[in-house]
């Protein structure tokens, strides 16, 4: 069997070139499609959270630039703007330098920007092929938030070995945390493996433990936002109990990302700054408060998980141990 | 200072004797009454959880008999309508019993309901007093769910300790995980710290890792259902994961319930049978689907965290380890 992923961005070529999105606010209940028509509306699409995950909004930086690119705009103003959508998300800054290196006049823009996409899908596809021999047929897996088709582009990261593996028609289930506060797990995750046809439950981020500790789960496979050179790894806020929680159990625990994803420029994972969110996203529910009117919330959106309770990292490049990690080298 | 708790029931006595009951259900945002007129109203609110958590259950068992009695009922039919009202809760049957031993002719049946709260109030009391003795000055500490005064009756179970040294003007903060699915912290728990203005945070499930993790909670102390005799206890669902977590961060990790949660019937934490609740607390929040709709989902809504992680049970009787708790006896 073939998956059908979710297309989460394209070029739309009739009646003037534009880029088209999933609107992923919407999901999962409706799929909508948000058309972006300028340099502009690419930059909103960012911004607004049409599209999210750092290697989608990467492609989203890319396909912004393509169609500047095609509408005769500056490509340094066109850059400065896609820049300014979102300032923390790496992956954007990569992509638009890495068409700004490659376009010359006369290039087909659109033909560039789906060599990045394919650049993208072929790394995801190759964690996926190297995650997947980690699969037992009749595997039962655990994961946390949302590293799929919609965070990055259709294998995703974390996401992926369990696709290949369905690819290969083994027999799979996963348990998916919903993953508050944003319910990235119920929303995406669950969007995806629901599409996919992939055997799955959404559980409360509570009841990861439950089924840990009953031997009900034979790996757990996350993403990352960024990984140092120690093997100590960021991701998602929770990550971290499931991880300890893991290790208690036995339980092996991966950690699928590209290459791309080791920060050589810091140390260890102390040097990895967490970004809090609005306490809103805690005390509301789709605008309906929840807690308590005089009651504040902390909202931290990522842990950092040290390398000892991390089996293994799954690269386009092969899976690795924390401590082969600190022996790669920056490409 | 004294903390004046929320009073979730009473007798009211004007135009004939009724029960009235704080509508939990309406928590946080909305402080409604429920009046009950007849046994069978009473069985109601119960029911419908106008009221909850078992030993707060017991006491509207109580009233409940009470007001029968007052009204001339036969209480034995009073009683078999009572204990229809939740089959599963220990301490209403308990209730309920204690009325028909002590309750004859001429008695005052509501001077009994009293005499039967303030036997409750007085046990949450003496938790907080042991309790205390842990709480250093300038404590910072993390709970899981809710068992304070809307669980329980004034001071409650984990919460006890905390208002105990609020009362001694001792400098506390405490995380209260929102706990998910039902959000009982975010919704109780936080209810019961603002009212008790006890400075607090709620905070994601997730993000407790985080917490504990960077030395920022000094000390656990949550709930519990069930206690078995080798120290192995059942409380909400997401309680195992804090309590491995904590170990790992070596912070003190305690249990508070009164001497009569001790089931001395059974022999380890195996024996606790988990209730699994519906799907939909899970699947839908205010009636509002979160997953796509051929999701499933599962929902257990206890666990067991074995003796290992247990720095200690906090009872009216006093602290006592996992180790102790095994050479107790039934009473």
């Amino acid at each position: 069997m073939k998956i059908e992923f979710p297309k989460i961005i394209w070029f739309e070529k009739e009646e003037g070139l534009k880029v088209a999105f999933l609107d992923q606010r919407d999901l999962p209940l409706e799929e909508n499609t948000f058309v972006a028509k300028t340099v502009e509306e690419v930059a909103k699409a960012i911004t607004v959270m049409v599209i999210r995950g750092a290697p989608a909004i990467g492609i989203a930086g890319v396909f912004g630039m393509a169609l500047g690119a095609a509408q005769g705009r500056d490509l340094q103003e066109a850059a400065k703007i896609l820049r300014k959508s979102r300032p923390t998300a790496y992956d954007l800054f990569f992509g638009i330098d890495w068409f700004l290196e490659r376009f010359t006049a006369g290039k087909d823009p659109v033909a560039l920007g789906e060599e990045y996409y394919a650049f993208i899908v072929d790394k995801c596809k190759r964690i996926g092929e190297h995650g997947n021999t980690l699969i037992k047929d009749g595997a039962r897996l655990l994961t946390h938030c949302n590293a799929g088709a919609l965070a990055v582009a259709e294998y995703g990261t974390a996401l992926s070995p369990m696709f290949v593996a369905m690819e290969a028609e083994k027999d799979i289930f996963v348990y998916a945390d919903e993953t508050r506060p944003r319910l990235q797990g119920a929303r995406l995750t669950c969007y995806e493996l629901s599409k996919a046809k992939v055997p799955h439950r959404v559980i409360p981020d509570n009841a990861a433990g439950y089924y840990l500790a009953k031997g009900m789960v034979d790996l757990v496979i996350v993403g990352t936002d960024r990984v140092a050179p120690n093997g100590d790894f960021a991701n998602k806020i929770g990550t971290y109990e499931k991880a300890v929680v893991a290790k208690e159990n036995d339980v092996p625990f991966y950690v699928a990302a590209p290459y791309s994803t080791i920060d050589f420029s810091i140390e260890t994972g102390e040097d990895i700054p967490i970004e809090f969110r609005s306490e809103d996203e805690v005390l509301h529910f789709r605008g309906e408060r929840i807690a308590p009117m005089d009651t504040r919330a902390e909202n931290p959106a990522f842990d950092v998980t040290p390398a000892k309770f991390v089996t293994g990292f799954i690269t386009e490049k092969g899976i690795f141990t924390p401590e082969e990690i600190a022996g790669l080298k920056e490409e």
